[in-house]
């Protein structure tokens, strides 16, 4: 029995996909060993037979399982056992809507910050569509996109207050111990880590310390990808 | 042994606070009897005792509390034996989080589509008061401040996804039942309809069915102040 997780990498193996790293988190807490199959920008092919095209892809067994949400749900519901990743039904559903808030309101400010400095950590092989099909959402090369940061991680820091008034107060969002509520930030500040040395936080904020402490956790899972120098 | 909630009205008693619905529901929730304080805007001495002037305060014997999260974490731990608002501790944290998301995502837009209706609620003796305070709050006279609503309520009814994506799947954000993570939302709608005819939703959105029936639950106590005409 092998649990296999397909993740997005970059040049010589990076795994800095936001998605990827809430599913890693997800696999630490419920404690469950599992190969990895790298997949690289051009490579989506790899994962064709999940019916889809992005990653990550979970496949145990015959099960194969797409967005990293509903792997969460998949491996609450086949791993009972393991520690739970909501805490309880109720929590199950609030964890959701924390992942669609910090998908609809953080991590979409995110991109503009880093994206040419993702790029530099990107496959030679995949580097020019990366850049083409980045471009062209942006409407400008990338490193023009980057422009103005200095001015915009001030706003973007405030679309974290939700969660910072949670985490000033107790170490994670479900309380003592992480749960999946807390992988979808994590996830964001990973994918910042691991592909640029621009300041995202500022040194005192609660939200820098709950994100150090989810890098030590789970046998430090979340540090054992170098940041970026 | 008497909880009194001291809450927000408006003309003829009409209760249209969105933080004094959060606690309302709380206390159906827990099915707590309780007696109301009615407290004007202009009747803020009334709230003096818990050291602050925001309504709604619920005291409850000597405990005093103010803040709506706080209320509501007050009721959990007074009163363990009743229906949990929260779930589990885990959920605690979470509903916290959702709470302030929609404070700071969503409740912000509300108020430029509805403040000159709600006007029209509040008591005679306190609209020089409530006319004053919010045309200083919004710079411009309050009928004004509505102009372009048609517009801005396209880009509201977005802020509402994340909480749409679940609730398009389950009754409530926390499964099949309402917990405290449902009322923050249900509190921000129940302004709206108490003191506007404006159309906030659209008729098939799946959050006006998750709307109507929290408006249903709890013996309809959300049903029992009348929507605006």
């Amino acid at each position: 029995m092998t649990i296999i997780l397909y993740d997005l990498c970059g040049k010589n193996g990076k795994r800095f996909s936001p998605f990827g790293w809430r599913t890693r988190m997800a696999l630490a807490h419920k404690g469950l060993e599992h190969h990895v199959e790298l997949v690289k920008f051009t490579e989506k092919s790899k994962v064709e037979f999940s019916g889809q095209k992005l990653v990550p892809v979970l496949k145990d067994e015959d099960n194969v399982v797409s967005d990293s949400f509903a792997i969460a749900e998949y491996l609450e519901d086949a791993y009972p056992d393991r520690p739970s990743l909501f805490g309880s039904s109720e929590g199950r559903g609030m964890a959701k809507a924390i992942n669609n808030f910090v998908d609809m309101t953080i991590m979409v400010h995110m991109g503009n910050m880093i994206v040419a400095d993702v790029s530099g950590h990107v496959d030679p092989a995949c580097l020019d569509y990366f850049t083409s099909s980045r471009e062209a959402r942006f409407g400008k090369p990338l490193p023009e996109v980057q422009v103005g940061r200095d001015d915009r991680v001030v706003a973007f820091r405030k679309t974290l207050e939700p969660i910072r008034r949670v985490v000033q107060d107790q170490p994670f969002i479900g309380g003592d111990r992480p749960t999946y509520a807390d992988f979808p930030l994590f996830g964001v500040l990973q994918w910042a880590r691991c592909t640029s040395t621009f300041a995202i936080l500022e040194p005192n904020d609660p939200i820098r310390h709950w994100f150090e402490r989810l890098l030590e956790d789970y046998d430090g899972v979340g540090k054992s990808e170098p940041a970026a120098v």
